[in-house]
């Protein structure tokens, strides 16, 4: 059979990044009881706002992928310095080689080629590197980080996809003051991708390789 | 002083493309006591639904630029068969070489370089030839015929300029069922765009020629 | 369930285009069960080899596509002038649209969008056209028309995918003399994109639109 | 009104760059009135021809900058070590973001993103990553450093605005006998790009983001 | 040996734009001993300035081309219709067909394939469908029909090579007032050129296929 | 005389890179008495097979490059340390130049500017910057590095210098478990590249720049 995808490997460079770039993908994908496996390579401890304590992010984190239903074990927090990804290049790569092993993905999300923040660039530049020969690779947009977009994969959602979507970026308390974080932005670029493609709701992605 | 835009022309291959693709931005424009003129290359006579009299896209046209505020005089309905732009593209051509003499625009909009509609390419490939030399020029996005959009001009926008954008594609009833006049659409639109560049609203162009 | 594709359509230009370009792909795709539909749109009756009875082509078609198990009934041999695509390209896009709503394919082949002959650059951006909003759309490869290819989707092949692939090419023994259709060309272009994803044999192809 | 640019920063990875990137344009820019910033990253004291003393290249920004007319306080040497910005980055990017919260240029200048040079890249990167979602970007160019450069926004410019462009590079006393500060080279280089727009003379820019 | 180029086939569009795109280049290639060819595929009768005599064009290649010392049996007039070109595509390849079946060019020169104009892009692809199996293929500039260059190609050239190709270009006097003919802007073309890869003078080109 | 290159420098990454990426070139080269320096940036000592000596991949390349008839005193193994040459830019680059000076080679083969991989995509850039002005510029293929590769040079090779490719790649028996240099492979590769261009055998490049 055509080989319809298993496993799935969500890299977030930072979390919250993949409920945001394919949060109603995911639920789509665990609805058709398919596997995900959810990676953040930081909890940006150095990041959080003023008053909140040590952990909040990864415990957000926690809160988020339970509600997507990714079952905890899952979940992996791997702790790398927020902003300084180029600097740990090859520690970053290492750790998704080792992924890459343990989990066998068919099918890997990350941040598109073209996103500017380091951070982001590294996790693409490098997820490619690890991915490009065993899975098929798509990079999910993050609008304020694309000068622009190649809109080449639609996944198509249903209402209930994009509230979960919804539900679980809002997990995310510490962070609720972010403008993409509001119900408005988000059912808004849901609605302008499915119109790219005649339907209600979409995410986009572009397709970076596709095996078959 | 930097050459602001005084005189725009609006290059739309169909009645209601140019209130779609640059709506809100004209409607600033105008707001700033700029001058627009508006050129519709076809009343699509051909394409109308049952039922619909003849003539009907013209008037919806004249209804929808002056509820936009631009003189009657400025709005021209040049009658060539929808759907046949490729075979009449040097008359096309022709036309807006005469446009050009007589509006002397400094910005001209039009569809982007990669628009998959034959009449909306013809426009696009056409009026890069008229106005290369003479014009910024800057293409305008039509979601559902590009695969892909370079967003590299926002255009900022008001609450007001939305509305006036959404009124004015509410003028052409016989159209009313497409989904993308739809208020929940146009808003969506315009609030992802605005997102990119952390606005609450925007209109997005492919920058083909700017002049300054 | 993530749509697998369970109705396909072949775009060929002229007859033995699709055998070459996704044979491979289509033989698995009808091992797995799917519904393939094949529309060639020449048979280049101007173009037959001397001595050549009228026919020939057409009747190769028949052998070719019955050897890889389309229905004769899911053959179109729609009789444009082999070499004037362009001349006709209306005409070709209201043929394609009809075919889009007898068929409704959810995964469409084609010329790929860099192709440099006149009548494949035709399919290829009518395809586009027809199909946009409602089906993936990949492109296939034709190496010595393209100068260049975006290997962004591999089709892994077995032994067998590929040799059903040779013999139907082998059914054109009037273009039999062509260097493409040998099973030492035939092999090296499947190795060499297998090799692309650590695979044995695989055929490649550019996505222009993928709707999950 | 339509944001017209009052403020301006320039990002000139060593002394000078700035000055042949948008020299012609700083001028016209000051004609009208408006206010320029420049940050020079790197005053290449490790690169200074033998037998210059110390300092020589700082001396010699603040005349140049001061023939143009940009008041001193608006002039930043901010020392980084010349050929060594890709391992300074996050200083770099934490010094624009400064610069930026600071200044509120409406309009950035810096190298293309093509920029072959490591310096130049490492400030093209990082201005991106700092001025993204405030500012217009506008990439200048390099020729040497471009393989290739992408030409969509010209400036024109008079024989004043050359004048003084070519004056301020003859600031650089210790870098004269670089083929680039040339006054023959100065005016070819503005006549070949006034020709591609239809006037005398101009500077060309790569548009990385317009906002209006 | 290396295939160090022996014939080499200009294709221009209209009369005197192969010594604008290539002159100079054409110029070092006879003095080297290797033989050229040059096709004008209009002389342009429709668009001669009023009062001009019909012939006038046709005249004018015919001294350009003997200055550059191309053998008068070398030049083809063949009189296609200026700004018809697309219409006439299927007859402009079939004519190129013929000319390298009888010339067997192994280097061509052509539009670049950005280039803007209607003739210049038919020739452009056109030739590209000719040549693409046998022939190096170089795309010359014309600065005024490209938004952009791939500048990938440098031709080194003398003072001498330079003063050739201005006194080509002089022999089109029915098109001296031209700004494209001036010495002053056919030099600072060579200059620009020459400076992005550290030469005096240089022309240079999109390499659209090298076959070695 | 047209510039046919006389002193040919590569920049293989790793020992065994450029055999593969341009080994038949090389072989046709020397064939045609040209000059070939063959620099090899790491021999991997970190990322030798468990049980092989120190030094085996030093001792292979000799070989290797003692077969193609490269001169033992043009080979230099330069001793980085494998997969870390992001971290070494400057050091790699200051290297080149220094091989630049001393070699002034006309002609450089380098990884294509697309290369996945980590180490080739330094050279490639380094490369880039210290050869940009004095010498063409090709980048080699790679394919299981490349996500898509501009095939826009060609080299024709006879039999004999493919086989003679092949059996340099079998010089480096510690790596003869690698698909890639299994003849099968190598010879597919070799016949994909050349039907591309109607030979029987070729290899392909990316052409980066090319001064002539």
């Amino acid at each position: 059979m055509i080989r319809s995808f298993k496993r799935i490997l969500v890299l977030a460079p930072h979390t919250d990044d993949g409920e945001f770039g394919c949060g109603g993908t995911l639920t789509r994908f665990i609805d058709e009881q398919k596997e995900v496996f959810y990676a953040a390579f930081s909890d940006c401890e150095k990041s959080l706002p003023p008053g909140c304590p040590s952990g909040t992010l990864a415990r957000e984190l926690g809160e988020a992928t339970s509600l997507l239903k990714i079952p905890a074990a899952n979940v992996f927090n791997l702790g790398f310095e927020v902003r300084c990804f180029p600097r740990d290049r090859q520690e970053i790569l290492d750790s998704m080689v080792k992924l890459g092993k343990d989990i066998r993905p068919d099918l890997v999300f990350l941040p598109s080629s073209q996103d500017l923040h380091q951070d982001h660039g590294t996790i693409a530049s490098e997820g490619l590197r690890a991915f490009k020969l065993s899975s098929t690779i798509l990079g999910y947009e993050v609008p304020w980080n694309n000068l622009s977009f190649n809109t080449t994969c639609f996944v198509t959602l249903t209402e209930d996809h994009l509230k979960t979507k919804i539900a679980a970026l809002a997990c995310y308390r510490s962070q609720n003051q972010r403008f993409y974080s509001s119900e408005e932005f988000l059912r808004s670029l849901a609605i302008t991708r499915g119109t790219q493609v005649g339907v209600k709701y979409a995410e986009t992605f572009e397709v970076l390789r596709w095996i078959m």
